[in-house]
């Protein structure tokens, strides 16, 4: 017997009681049992968001939602600018192209965030662009883009709408949507709201609402417009996944109690632990400018092959990271903190790391991390 | 306490041991452990299916799976001819508008299948036509269109694919689409296949494979081919429904070995045995000339409130079948006999209907219906 650790940046572990809740026979959404479920977790979702208006749930991963946040508010030939500073990122680009959207890249070197003032230029230099695309958290490399900062340039300008990918954003840092001004939100059940995947959400703004109206894109099961009718009125337009949404007023409900400060606090610390814990293990972090607070990508020490680390790891210990995707293929591997996660996932997560990391032949005194994880740990107690 | 029976055509009750599997730890979709479940599953669905080709899951309501069976079929500007027999019907040709494709209708009444003829007589008048949607089982209406007649029409031009609905067919009753040449089959996850909803499902044809180099409908997320290219690797474009996938396992291998004509023929026995106990009531049968085994649509006799009979049957006895949309709303109610069911719930719902109906002030004698159900139902044992 192993015990498994989950530890990668989605899917994340899911809560015994949420997964009880969603063992339980199924109901029908079309009756009245749903109806209160389903509204309990719109206003827990508006909780989250941090909005006063709707969040719409999707039947579908954090992909779906995102092409909905391009094909529900652009015109086919419309510009819009997208940050591309990792595989999410890039996928922005993709989904533009295949609905015929021109797109305009923002190029980001892997590790690093987008420099606010790049979007600013390039919306000076070509005012056909419409909105700007981007991730809140890129989970590819770890980074944090800097949202408020993005958002307050495209709030100066009535014709422009910034659309942030918050899939590890959201339930994980700071993201006030209508205070900043951030006009599209866009997140999945699989991280932070710790269910399995099956679920996209996307909510927008009154500016968003505007450019709703003239957007031509064909589409169907992602109607927005249609699909926020029927939410309003406590339904679905198409079947809804009953059981995840069962699961959701589990979460959300955790959530609340915690106290959405409380649970972004947690992770901050959690991730902070992490960072801090690597450097005194002598290692360094591939995004140590911005780093998100989703995940930490520890860079693997020069001679030592990143994918036996990872291996070793899972082999070894049944514990789970996430490795590097691409370019970063070997070089990194990526340890969570969304979700449902505690203190001890992060002392784990350094022991197991300190351990493989010896195992794969790579020299050095194992402890020193854990030590420093425990001392920001207890600071944060 | 109220004991609970949900007898509606979808979602349909979950076996309990899929319940389970679904409430384990969440695993990793890109780690070791996903790929064994995912090719069994990708097995079990060629057995359901009865096709020799991939059948293709998506993290979706079998709704965004009749998109894709049009957006990654045709090109922008083709003409594409549907049957429009019911609420199911319809939907076709709103997805046809919505993505620029040319719907050509053929209206039939509620309750009455299409006639193979009339396909062919629409085929002849207009050589334009390039695809024929249809449903195998249109659940408003509790009827069966003739999918092998359909086929064999289709068969004979070169230039012609169908594609069936079979949400509430496959599982159902037979639809060998090899053999019977049925170039695309969608289904869902919260009918036959007793799981609950958020996992939709196409396969398509050889044939249909042409018409997909050819189609230039803009897609993204239900990109088939992409899908396709990485499913036949055991992996899936996007977050897949991890935990519905495991579910999917557990119910697949509960179809193999019940064994498929097995569960056909227990479909096709409750079915017979709800409509001749709804006879020997006094009462009369939507569909009586087609009907599908997925579920049977009761008449309510004149003079009594059928939305009346539906909330009884709710709040006094605990029992959920679906009543009717659109024109038959307040006319039917329909009950299921699709997926996680048996004997005793169809003697459940005749029994249930009685005395719902004796509730509802109508005159009658409490018991044919459910003695003639046990006949059916013990001759069939």
């Amino acid at each position: 017997m192993k015990k498994n650790v989950l530890l990668a940046p989605g899917p994340t572990p899911v809560p015994p009681s949420a997964l009880l809740d969603m063992a339980l026979p199924i109901i029908h959404h079309r009756e009245p049992e749903f109806k209160p479920i389903f509204d309990e977790c719109r206003a827990g979702l508006k909780y989250l968001f941090q909005t006063e208006r709707e969040v719409i749930i999707l039947a579908s991963s954090g992909t779906g939602a995102m092409e909905a946040a391009v094909t529900n508010f652009l015109r086919t030939g419309d510009k819009a600018l997208f940050v591309n500073g990792g595989k999410f990122g890039e996928r922005w680009g993709k989904i533009m192209k295949a609905y015929g959207v021109k797109p305009v890249e923002i190029t980001v070197d892997w590790g690093k965030a987008v420099d606010p003032k790049a979007i600013e230029a390039a919306l000076d230099a070509d005012p056909e662009i419409r909105a700007v695309y981007f991730q809140a958290s890129e989970t590819s490399t770890a980074v944090r883009h800097p949202v408020k900062e993005i958002a307050a340039i495209t709030g100066k300008r009535p014709d422009v709408i910034c659309i942030a990918d918050a899939i590890t954003a959201t339930g994980v840092f700071d993201l006030p949507m209508d205070e900043w001004g951030v006009d599209i939100v866009v997140t999945g059940s699989q991280k932070a709201l710790m269910l399995p995947p099956g679920l996209g959400f996307i909510a927008w703004s009154a500016k968003a609402e505007g450019f709703m109206a003239s957007a031509n894109i064909p589409k169907f099961y992602f109607n927005l417009a249609s699909e926020a009718k029927k939410q309003l009125e406590g339904q679905t337009a198409w079947t809804p996944a009953v059981s995840l949404i069962v699961g959701l007023k589990n979460v959300l409900a955790m959530i609340r109690e915690e106290g959405l400060s409380n649970v972004h606090k947690r992770s901050a610390r959690f991730a902070k632990a992490t960072r801090e814990a690597v450097k005194a293990m002598g290692l360094t972090l591939y995004a140590p400018e911005s780093p998100s607070d989703a995940c930490t990508a520890v860079n693997i020490p020069e001679g030592v092959d990143g994918g036996k680390v990872k291996k070793i790891l899972r082999e070894s210990y049944a514990v789970t990271v996430a490795g590097g995707q691409d370019q970063a293929k070997g070089k990194i591997v990526r340890i969570a903190h969304l979700g449902y996660v505690g203190t001890f996932d992060v002392i784990t997560a350094i022991s197991a790391l300190e351990m493989a990391l010896v195992d794969a032949g790579h020299k050095m005194q194992m402890g020193a991390g854990v030590a420093k994880a425990m001392e920001i740990l207890r600071e944060g107690a």
